[in-house]
């Protein structure tokens, strides 16, 4: 039978978002195979991918920590880490800047945990002195949730002090390090309890499953206290290490991937050299869509460069649908924005994309501003601050 | 950068398994593309594949149903029906007679649902006098969870006779028909409410999602009682009618191989066809193993043509172990029994493989049984009546 594409094009439309992004051919061949669960050939390749995942945290098994895949989106594999870490009388506390935060929440709304929401605006960082107080004052919190790169905006969570107040108080440390995994670098010495990350982020992937970095000794802890079969992450720990299996049909094909995408990410050089592509990625973009008189959304120093937000023009001919699909038409697919006050609109800067994609996007931007008609303000700045800023900001940070 | 197959060898081995199974080329050929999950063109995908499985089924949104993909394996869409479809004062009657049946009440215990489980011996369906009974005493029942084909066995479950004593007694009524759908007839007439199969079955996609086929009126009056945010099915439901979207990254590359396999199922005649061929494959199997000297474990009366149960050959030196490895030498993937009180492996008959693929496997196993030594009692049968039942067992017994 020949093959149809689904989407006729000479290549696909370059993706860039959060995720699903844009992967590899090489990653994508490597699903031209059928695995058997059950199979040792694939466990074998479930095990490797599961100690190379602890590798890239600068972790391994016998410091105390396990890598568990979850099948489903990066979402299914947070809920798993609440549905199974919170003990019966646990308290969350979720510091929410963004909606993978307020998402947080949600799952403790649907499950019924116990749990409080420390918000502050989605352009900024966590009030640290709120979190130090509300540890002090409510002992019923026993837990601590926050998000590293909230993609709602983009911005960059200060993981390394949320985790020393967190820790100092004797509490449990979770973070959802989806969309930074792979191309920041995260310090567990902190005391991460649990991190969930993606196959389908930083380290490029296709999606199908997402990854929980848990310390074992926590993990061990909580017998008893699953909320869900499926999403039951001590009962997965327990089947890779019984059998070196899935408890449920894996996403073979995805796994396969991964293991490509793993081997791809060893030869760019590991994560400094990832994290430095989407470095100039993010400031190849930032700097051109300026030129374009777009004002980026959130400070420069507290920006990712994973996902920028960009404020929709003035112009009031411009509309997100109309400048969506004629950079679609162009081979160019953005996201739409999340900011619940703002009009943004967002790009990524991340997946198997290159400084010469992004100049594409801003060719491609540049002329659909021609098209549209649309009054922009060149060399557009949000304060004057912004520029000198630009060149200090995430990547020093991170660290 | 070059493809690395992670599984080098000429070709994949066969997989007679229930799944993840062997698929064609073509259908993971789709899935050398990038899709963006907020895409309109991807969105149309899923749209088209919402439909086709209404189709499938003989239904139509006009009637009242919907198909809803949910990420993560075939127990993730069971524990979503569950998880959302379940009221709070809601109780649970599960019919079991396998592994998949135990695993509904699993998920019952995990959510702390009320339930009751109705056991009958793994060779036998239920008992259907003591399930009018129990629904007639047994007020608080609500619902009543069945697996069609039950995979530890192989069986298949009369779920129209089952149908008509749930309907005739006022409860909803819950299918698993995760190995069945797209090959067996299923008839919705009898009072199916919700139902749940997976890409990686019959249908021949690429394992990543399941979806759900939900008599709406049933679905839409679940409001508010989802135990979880990953798994709710009227959440995901109301994100694929505001926008047609998945509300959380979908298994992009599994559902462009999942349209391919559902282009590939109508060029091959549909269901009547696919479960034909299943058929076809089952009984070269039977006839070939029983001529080898394996016997069948299950009566042919309830055998369905998914997956084969055979018992372990009576010579000592038999071990599955050994016996899996020669096969899998030789390129063909088995797969270990899940029978509580006998030893069993199984054979599935689904997937990419036809009877040529059989004749191939029964040639590796009689191989093998001359590599092992092993003495075999030539035409082993159960009992007698199974000769002749054999041509009259399950395709019939599914209309």
């Amino acid at each position: 039978m020949d093959t149809k594409p689904i989407i006729p094009s000479s290549h696909d439309k370059l993706l860039f978002t959060p995720g699903p992004l844009t992967t590899s051919l090489s990653v994508k061949q490597a699903m031209l195979h059928d695995a058997g669960s059950w199979h040792f050939e694939f466990n074998a390749i479930v095990w490797q991918a599961r100690e190379e995942i602890l590798a890239l945290a600068g972790l391994s098994r016998e410091q105390g920590y396990e890598a568990i895949l979850m099948q489903g989106s990066g979402t299914f594999g947070v809920e798993a880490v609440l549905a199974s870490a919170m003990p019966p009388a646990g308290k969350l506390l979720v510091l929410a800047n963004g909606a993978y935060g307020e998402r947080m929440a949600q799952m403790a709304v649907h499950m019924k945990l116990s749990h409080l929401v420390l918000r502050c605006p989605e352009d900024s960082t966590p009030d640290l002195e709120a979190l130090e107080r509300t540890l002090r004052e409510d002992r019923a919190i026993t837990h601590v949730g926050v998000i590293h790169c909230e993609t709602t905006t983009g911005i960059l969570n200060p993981i390394d002090e949320i985790g020393k107040i967190v820790k100092a108080a004797g509490r449990l440390y979770i973070v959802d390090a989806m969309s930074s995994f792979g191309a920041l670098p995260i310090d567990f010495g902190v005391g991460i309890d649990y991190l969930i990350s993606s196959a389908n982020k930083c380290l490029e992937g296709v999606p199908g499953f997402s990854f929980v970095i848990a310390r074992r000794a926590a993990l061990l802890a909580t017998e008893g206290w699953a909320r869900s079969l499926s999403l039951d992450l001590l009962g997965q720990l327990k089947a890779f290490e019984k059998n070196g299996q899935f408890r449920y049909t894996p996403p073979t094909h995805s796994i396969l991937a991964f293991a490509q995408a793993l081997a791809e990410l060893r030869l760019e050089g590991g994560v400094p050299a990832r994290g430095a592509r989407y470095q100039r990625n993010h400031e190849v973009l930032v700097g051109g869509m300026r030129k374009l008189g777009f004002r980026v959304y959130l400070d420069p120093r507290v920006q990712s460069c994973i996902i920028t937000s960009f404020y929709f023009p003035d112009d009031p001919r411009f509309t997100f649908a109309e400048f969506y699909r004629r950079l679609s038409d162009k081979g160019f697919i953005i996201y739409p924005g999340k900011i619940s006050q703002v009009d943004c609109f967002r790009i990524g800067s991340v997946g198997r994309i290159f400084e010469s994609d992004l100049r594409a996007l801003l060719a491609a931007v540049g002329e659909t501003i021609g098209e549209m008609g649309l009054r922009m303000q060149p060399n557009a700045q949000r304060n004057a601050a912004d520029a000198g800023e630009l060149m200090t900001s995430n990547a020093s940070r991170a660290n």
